[in-house]
């Protein structure tokens, strides 16, 4: 079987959990049909293009050889096809070219792109990357040159960060840039983990590399960011190669390179932004760029779980409660159904969460203004962090669920596994998502940022509570249990991140993480459930609607139930940074 | 860096967790420091001949080539060396050249073997299998003709039960045997995933087969168990062939094969017991093969931690709280002590669990008797699952902890984590462990086997409690908070188990075993750091006794507080089996 797009649902978490209609509401005459029609044109090409050539990407790797990576039988036509469709460009600024869509848009798009293939889907992910900072910061000049052909397609980015010794402490990064004196600056170093920095997609590659100047302050204050392209404007090639390409546990379709920059002398770039403010410049990549890895998360925990439930619907294996016949399909053993509805459940919560960011991000264009870009701010480590650690979560599972067949590569299952590890390593680790949350988004607008957020999930307990529908079981309860164990640790983090010992937020910086994403999560799951009972109260429950209430019921009393051990674990489990040192050496 | 085994923290968890002295009590003239020369040896074998050849193994895979199948470079010498040392038979009957060692010793030598490549471990661990199975059930011809040569390791066995129809379900069995005539069977039939079933380490190799006879019963009752060579006492080859093997996503050094029988009229096999009593002798195989499979988790997690350990000793990346150079090494990170300490937690108590239960299938032989070997049989499916589960969440978090590099396959980290995800799958997914815990073994004695263990895990809340060292941080607290949620959870299992809806148990049969493997470590946690406590009132304390005790804080503070939630989740959580298939369908 292969990845079908979720449209429909989808469609529903836009409208029932994440706001579309306000977003629309602020954008002008777009409606909430034009978008459906969107993303079903979309989910058409995600399912019947991009989905079938994700196994042969695997398979085929992206050999290397004497400079080029070649990308996997019907990759070129498939991206061929992506470009003009017009789909690189469809969150991008109409003055070049893209369509200005809302981030909730493209947010779904790039759900199902990555759903598809992480593999295919990360090429157009870090063009987007590119894009941004060059519209956020690039000269008129350079955007005349490049943006254009980025949001198009025709070309791609890259965002060169990492160098051996400097993997997420950007401080440590030795890349030099000296001025050539025309306006151009020669850059020299080594880059690696450079996705997509070679390939056969397309003619240019604009890298977007971090580098110092000579006279630079030292430490991340002393770094300034160049576009480098593979190709001159006057048709050369720059000085610049990629130098290798990584064996990789997963997402092998898409190569990871080592790049080399200024071996005959230096390669040609130009400056993004001011000298020096090359990070600031990356944090706009950035940002963008871990709201869309968390939602590469939501498309891999959704194949993965597709994959697990077709094939429990089809296999036969032992005896199920209640059953009649001698073999049953293992969809109706309860501990399958389990790891099943576990699956769809973290799947659902984590899509709730990222679209809720990518709203945030529209409304911080809209009336709502700096307090819309606070959540999102907020909201982005623990869309990045969580979607991508439940991925890894249900793909696991979803091996599980096959059985000795989820370890046989033919299955496609353990593919899913394989991909979606990077997700929780790569735009910086979770952990790092984790000291993110605590260490600086807490802490925005005195704590108002995060007690409003919290305020909200509390509203959809009472609300669960008001319409009492007996589906939700003891959602409720839960969801409301749970609100307060984080209520209860922001509290702590906010005074731990106050005093002089930081160790004690930044050892709950993990758990408070999951934390919130349960909480929040099951928020999201709340607000469609309780869209879904108010159907049925007017209308009749459909299918969808009564899996929503069952998904919500399964998820508070089952995964939500970890909130009070989470809470404990921040509060008054960090006692082991002092003995740390001893339980190691042990 | 490579797998060292911890032979030291293995010999103090041997004495002061799993009552190494009683067992020896019941055995004879071997002391403990015999034991622990063994132990030395052992592992010296293992750290320094297996686990170098690990990494060869998963490159070099296990081509098959006209029905033979090579092992890698180094394997066949370094599996004579194992077999000349005489570790292949340490826990067999002396009566056929075994060692007679107990199973407590051979239990810690499984695990050192599989610590240094579970691909390597996984041959002798499944002939161990065979010479169970032939030791209890074989006849004397039989014996006579392979125990001897099997305990020495000259020849390895194999077990050949599943079928692409019948996975864990072995009532569906089409594999045929029909008498010869002359005391033999002719076996016709196909099997899959079977473990070594063709390599070049050995010049015979021994399958045991599942097939059914003729006139047999239908479903379980109707199973019998052959023995059939691959090659026949005359010298000829068997009509048995090796026609395939399995691209998998880990443990590429060991041979996964597909088997077909009797291809010219029936391979030549002879009847292991009674005719349809092949399930029994196979249960006898199977008990002690899930045990070592726990202790195969052991290994896969002790060396993931080893590995993670050693490079966050090394990475420098970011300044650590209170660090006064520019860069710290990641261990002295509290989130990246976090992980590695979870992952050291999670080793040692699963090793606790693994070890207890090997105590107790020693101490069934001794005067305690059927009351041990009750107790064997409840821990053996949480040592199991527990083992295997956290040994691929520790696994994860090893490559976690090598952020990009851990992606990366070079670093050896990845391996694990591929290497790992078959524990929880095979001898029974950790599913079907659950549903053995919670649907045959509560039962045991009416109960009163559970109870008794859950007794002993309270009596170790008690004896933290009452040593009182300040070291210890909440840890008798949550320890006996975390023993009560799992009495409570287990009288509402025995309660559900009686009634006539089993699914409500089922349906909580995994976060039950996940509670009571939780309670469990944290008791054997509790007893090592007892002993180190004691000693540190008698002598000092030494850098291992500190580490114990933090160890125990640790797992106390921020891992045995799930155990609220998971109770909750037995408790009031199965509810979703009636809106199961609404969940799925939405």
């Amino acid at each position: 079987m292969s990845y079908r797009a979720p449209v429909a649902e989808i469609a529903y978490t836009l409208r029932h959990v994440a706001g579309l209609e306000q977003v629309l509401g602020g954008t002008g005459d777009l409606g909430a049909d034009d978008v459906e029609a969107v993303l079903e044109e979309a989910g058409r090409l995600a399912s019947e293009v991009i989905a079938p050539l994700d196994r042969a990407g695997d398979r085929h790797g992206t050999p290397f050889r004497d400079g080029s990576v070649t990308t996997a039988p019907g990759w070129q036509a498939a991206y061929r096809g992506f470009v003009e469709g017009g789909w690189n460009g469809i969150g991008a600024t109409p003055d070049f070219g893209g369509q200005g869509l809302p981030h909730l848009v493209s947010a779904a798009c790039t759900e199902m792109w990555n759903g598809a293939s992480i593999a295919f889907g990360l090429c157009p992910l870090l063009t987007a990357g590119g894009i941004e900072a060059l519209t956020a910061h690039g000269s008129a000049e350079l955007k005349e040159r490049y943006l254009g052909r980025l949001i198009s397609g025709e070309w791609t980015a890259t965002m060169n960060l990492t160098e051996p010794q400097a993997g997420s402490d950007l401080s440590a990064l030795r890349t030099r840039a000296e001025p050539a004196g025309d306006g151009s600056y020669r850059i020299t170093g080594a880059k690696i983990y450079i996705t997509y920095g070679e390939h056969d997609l397309s003619d240019n590659i604009v890298h977007l590399v971090l580098a110092r100047l000579k006279d630079a302050p030292a430490g991340t204050r002393g770094i300034s960011l160049f576009l480098v392209p593979k190709v001159l404007p006057d048709g050369t090639r720059n000085d610049l190669r990629c130098s290798g390409i990584e064996h990789k546990l997963g997402i092998h379709g898409s190569p990871t390179c080592s790049m080399a920059f200024g071996d005959a002398g230096g390669a040609t770039g130009w400056l993004i932004g001011e000298e020096n403010r090359g990070l600031a410049c990356m944090f706009t990549m950035m940002n963008s760029a871990r709201l869309n890895v968390g939602l590469q998360g939501v498309g891999a925990a959704e194949a993965a779980t597709q994959r697990a439930v077709a094939y429990a619907r089809e296999r036969r294996q032992g005896k199920a409660p209640g059953a009649t016949e001698a073999s049953s399909p293992i969809v109706a053993h309860p501990d399958v159904q389990r790891m099943l509805i576990t699956m769809r459940a973290y799947t659902a919560a984590a899509r709730g969460i990222c679209y809720l960011t990518a709203a945030a991000l529209d409304a911080a264009h809209g009336p709502e203004g700096q307090r819309a870009h606070d959540r999102a701010s907020l909201l982005t480590p623990v869309a990045k962090a969580f979607a991508t650690d439940i991925a890894n979560e249900v793909a696991s599972l979803g091996v599980q669920v096959h059985g000795g067949m989820g370890f046989v590569e033919e299955t496609g299952a353990a593919q899913h596994m394989r991909d979606a590890r990077i997700l929780a390593i790569y735009e910086g680790t979770n952990g790092i998502q984790a000291m993110d949350l605590v260490g600086r988004k807490l802490a925005l607008n005195g704590g108002e940022t995060v007690r409003a957020q919290i305020a909200s999930m509390r509203g959809a307990a009472e609300a669960l509570l008001k319409d009492g529908n007996p589906g939700f079981g003891h959602a409720a309860a839960r969801l409301r249990s749970a609100v307060e164990s984080l209520d209860r640790a922001t509290s702590f983090q906010l005074r731990a991140a106050a005093s002089n010992r930081p160790e004690a937020a930044l050892a709950g910086a993990t758990p408070y993480l999951r934390l919130f994403g349960l909480a929040q999560g099951g928020a999201c799951l709340a607000r469609a459930a309780l869209a879904s009972s108010a159907a049925g109260k007017t209308g009749g429950v459909s299918g969808a609607d009564a899996g929503r209430i069952a998904l919500l019921r399964f998820y508070a009393e089952n995964l939500l139930t970890a909130a009070g051990g989470l809470e404990e674990s921040v509060i008054a489990g960090g006692g082991f940074v002092d003995g740390a040192m001893a339980a190691l050496d042990a």
